[in-house]
């Protein structure tokens, strides 16, 4: 296959988004929109990836490099046109071989076919592939002015005539070019426009008039939406989320109502899982065959297991792995913690830094412990062990196999195997206390009252 | 009336659902596919119900006998083409009398009205009448070959010319027969087709032929639309839900947001109700006038009484009986219990197994400890007792009408009426001892830190 | 400005809602119908403000005066029409000056435009000015007989012609006069109708024949629908939300899924807020910059500082406020409480009637006992304190700046500033009971099963 550069531009300020966050930060399905658009590059087997980045967008480029450290960053201190921005990343160019595709990167929903359908086009021959899209309303974007299958030049919106302005074939966020003929064109670009800039689409006249052969190919309308605004990051979340859903439904997975389930970019669900409306995927989530997630879950980064069940109103963190069987059910957080195979942990609890073992019971309302307000600490429960509702098990702690707490007790010291835990106070009546106590307390409401 | 057997075919493979469980037991509303065609059926006047399912089916014929003990069950074992399912009904058919209607098992949204236009037909003369409806896009269906009121043939789609394929009225889901002419016919049907299997929509070829009267009847797209994978599953709960909606408002119920709202087939609401967004509705709900349902509440199985209030986030579940006024509050569960008048039950709390008394207050964080890991125990709670925060109730145990249950008390023994029971621990200082504690997790911290 | 008098019109009985609650108070974005309405009379200048209540309508008015204590109230015992009812509010209007507009009371998305549109109209030199619109659908209205810019007649959609039905302009609910002409007019109407009834639209053929100046303005129609039943009120709801999510995206606040947040009428969001799907606000909330508002939350009456997180499961009740910097996580319930700055109260538990300090750590599960049965008390938290999980803090009762409550706790006493409280038993275990205890459990179970 032939070499490929990637030329990510991200140096725009994106002031419609109203944020402190670089546009391209923002995030749709969990991922931001520049991760989009590097993984749609990648797809499209990019062997090498450039980012241009504005003065202060330090934010992006720690946050590419933590997430896709192999990506190179360069900077246009300056904002003199997305030509100026293409060749910041000259010192990767200089030396490529084969294709360089620059893109835009507010583009979320990119996919590698967007850039294969310009790729295959210089594999055709042509010197440069422009890729293209019919929006349902063309206003404010670049025309395309084509002879056939050339074009000969893209005409900004507003430089356009009545007639040329008639054309539905618009720019969309994908130039293409033969990495010698890209060398050759990209210093002379002028900036004799309004603006002052140098526009990359002036490559096309220039490319023409060098006698080059200039080509394009096309996308469908959603797959190259931009995001300049947060209803058009609410938009293309919409569009995103649609694939996914339509995807999961293909694939053998009940969405009672799909509209209200949410995807991350990553999620993964095997066929004959069923899941209820209202539930959220952050990243990093996986889910076994036959699982049941019931309404109202919130789930990040949790593997969950073959015919587990999960809510409703269950909240799973990064790292809760719930194991075949095992059941997590409402108002249970799960926090970094081993749910062991038929493990129930059915209501009003929170486990977090903790191994529970097969076929544990937790009761209603049990608590682990597991900060200190420096460090946390692991809670170990062992099979079969049955932990009583509203314990406290302050971790670290041990409970053995086959033990049993007692409900309401604060479990501090570890409890060995088939052993019997409490840690309660016993019980004191006081016949007829209640009614004193109460006939006292209406008093005071009643003075109260009438203090008022 | 006119006698009616309605014969249900179920025996298809349902493959693209990829789906370990059979195709018609996949629910709509709470109940599956196939029980809403049966509840068709028997809306239509059906005096016998026949269902043909195939050899891997036990788990649709003992999923309708438990809910529908009176359908007679009939396999195919091969996979023959739907007149020789139709055929296995032969016992029943034998001695029908009156009318025979074959329907489909993949009908969800079917209506005693779908049956009725074509059993009225039969009523008006005809001996055989076919269900047609006019899809938005007819591609794939069998087309209705017409001379005005007469239906000739129905021509299925591959098999259809040009011009036949811009005939709008299509082979719905139902086969009307006068009795004594579907026996007659059925076993004239023959395998001369690619498939080389039995195909029922030949019986109006030959009934034509035989010189029978043969038309059709007429209804809406959404009543007769076919599920055969989960995104028309998906769609077939989205109309389901729309009409219940419909329903509801036109009562008198106040839905905040209709499309977030998921009632069951059996939901029973009255008027004055308000229901606010997100809120699921599981089988077995019926809820008085004057009650609210807040956001995020998850409900099966309950009856909710005049003006109570349940929400937001609380989890109803099967055999939760709130008497009038009671209030459930957030974060609680509630499972087979009586929640008395005006009794509140407010936050963080699961009530099972338990009998609350009228204008019982219970804390927040009480706990009722029905199981022991073997056995279910109830709790008892009398008029006015009060039950103070983070409480946990051991059952079985009987607390007395105004009595009162210290904040943080295990309670294991009965408590009398009018008594005050405590379980707790006495409070115990230790002055300056959190700074000392503090310090040192501090440090040990920092060790841990610098040892990384 | 010149003076306005508004006349609202909510006599009516609003039969087709089935409700016993009155029409007009029924709700869109938390405030009643008929107080939008007040709210756009003010906006567009309103000096006084008349209401026109039916016999029964006791619950309008004080709902109201609760609300807008200037608002003047009238009563109709009889229901004889609009231009009747409009004249119960002669006591006003005798002695108004300048302009009279007379409103329906059952458009809750009416905005001052709307009256602009027709004041203006009187500011040009008319008399007479009736808000008109064209609807997508005109079956039922009246439509607007027009010559020009003059509108000469309203003709009921019943009395209408099949060529006046073709008229697309109709009536919508302002009515607009000078005062003088209102009054020289508005006993002129008669009753020579079917109903027998006083009609206010026949104020503009009694103004035309008296030689008056009647014209009309525009309203889009959306602004002008009228709420009937409890569809239409859904359908109004679902529009106010629209318009909500659009500002405050365009302001900069991102909604992940617009259509799942649920707005009220006074709801204010910072920019560069995050508000996760399945959010809803009740009325009374503030939030600044930078928050994070988690899915599954519900909030009312709360304000949210800097860079606070809320949810996933949260519940803020009304004057919950919390800190810069301040969490609240799931399974949280907060009311009349201060959340200090970085403090956090992160899993299943209720702070109510309280002041935490900031830096507080509050442990799962952790409960403040706020109220014995008849009157609420506070609890305080000093600065840096750490309350155990599990604790119970029995109100009224100071913690101590960085003090710790031993996990498990119930405190009753006051804790000083740095001190250790525990208030919890001692652990005692029985080895190998638990083992004994499971089989005569299971032995129990045994014997009960074969019983049956």
């Amino acid at each position: 296959m032939t070499e490929l550069l990637s030329i990510i531009l991200a140096a725009g300020e994106g002031t419609r988004m109203r944020s402190a966050t670089p546009k391209v930060l923002h995030q749709v399905g969990g991922m931001a929109i520049i991760a989009h658009v590097a993984r749609a590059a990648r797809e499209a087997g990019s062997t090498r990836i450039a980012m241009v980045t504005g003065p202060k967008h330090d934010a992006i480029r720690s946050a590419i490099t933590a997430a896709q450290p192999d990506v190179h960053h360069f900077e246009q201190t300056v904002a003199r046109g997305t030509a100026h921005a293409a060749s910041m990343a000259r010192p990767l160019f200089e030396t490529a071989e084969g294709y360089i595709a620059v893109v835009y990167g507010d583009h979320p929903l990119l996919r590698g076919d967007n850039f294969r359908a310009v790729l295959e086009r210089l594999d055709d021959g042509l010197d440069v592939a422009i890729l293209g899209f019919e929006p349902k309303d063309p206003t404010g974007y670049g025309r395309f002015i084509t002879d056939g299958e050339k074009l000969l030049a893209i005409r900004e919106h507003k430089d356009a005539s009545d007639i040329e302005r008639q054309i539905g074939l618009c720019n969309a966020c994908i130039l293409a070019f033969r990495a010698d003929v890209f060398r050759e064109l990209i210093d002379k670009v002028e900036t004799n426009n309004a603006q002052g800039e140098y526009y990359l689409t002036d490559l096309v006249g220039l490319a023409n008039a060098a006698g080059k052969k200039v080509g394009y190919g096309i996308a469908p309308e959603n797959d190259v939406m931009g995001v300049n605004d947060r209803s058009q990051l609410a938009h293309a979340e919409g569009l995103f989320q649609e694939l996914r859903r339509l995807d999961f439904m293909k694939a053998g997975v009940t969405l009672k109502d799909p509209k209200s389930v949410w995807f991350s970019y990553d999620t993964e669900i095997a066929r004959d899982v069923t899941v209820e409306p209202n539930v959220v995927f952050g990243p990093g989530v996986v889910i076994e065959e036959g699982a049941v997630i019931h309404a109202f879950s919130h789930i990040e980064g949790a593997h969950i297991g073959r015919n587990a069940s999960v809510g409703p109103f269950a909240r799973l963190r990064p790292e809760a792995n719930l194991h075949e069987g095992a059941k997590v059910g409402n108002f249970v957080e799960i926090k970094k913690a081993e749910i062991g195979r038929g493990a129930k942990v059915s209501h009003l609890t929170y486990i977090g830094d903790a191994t529970i073992g097969d076929n544990v019971n937790i009761g209603a309302g049990v608590i682990t412990a597991n900060y200190d307000g420096y460090n946390k600490h692991r809670t170990v429960i062992g099979d079969n062990a049955f932990i009583g509702s509203n314990s406290s098990l302050i971790a670290p702690v041990m409970i053995g196999a086959g033990a049993l707490v007692a409900s309401g007790s604060v479990i501090t010291d570890d409890v060995e195997a088939d052993a019997l835990a409490l840690g309660r106070a016993l019980q004191v009546a006081k016949p007829g206390r209640a009614k004193a106590i109460f006939e006292r307390l209406a008093k005071v409401k009643k003075l109260k009252t009438e203090g008022n």
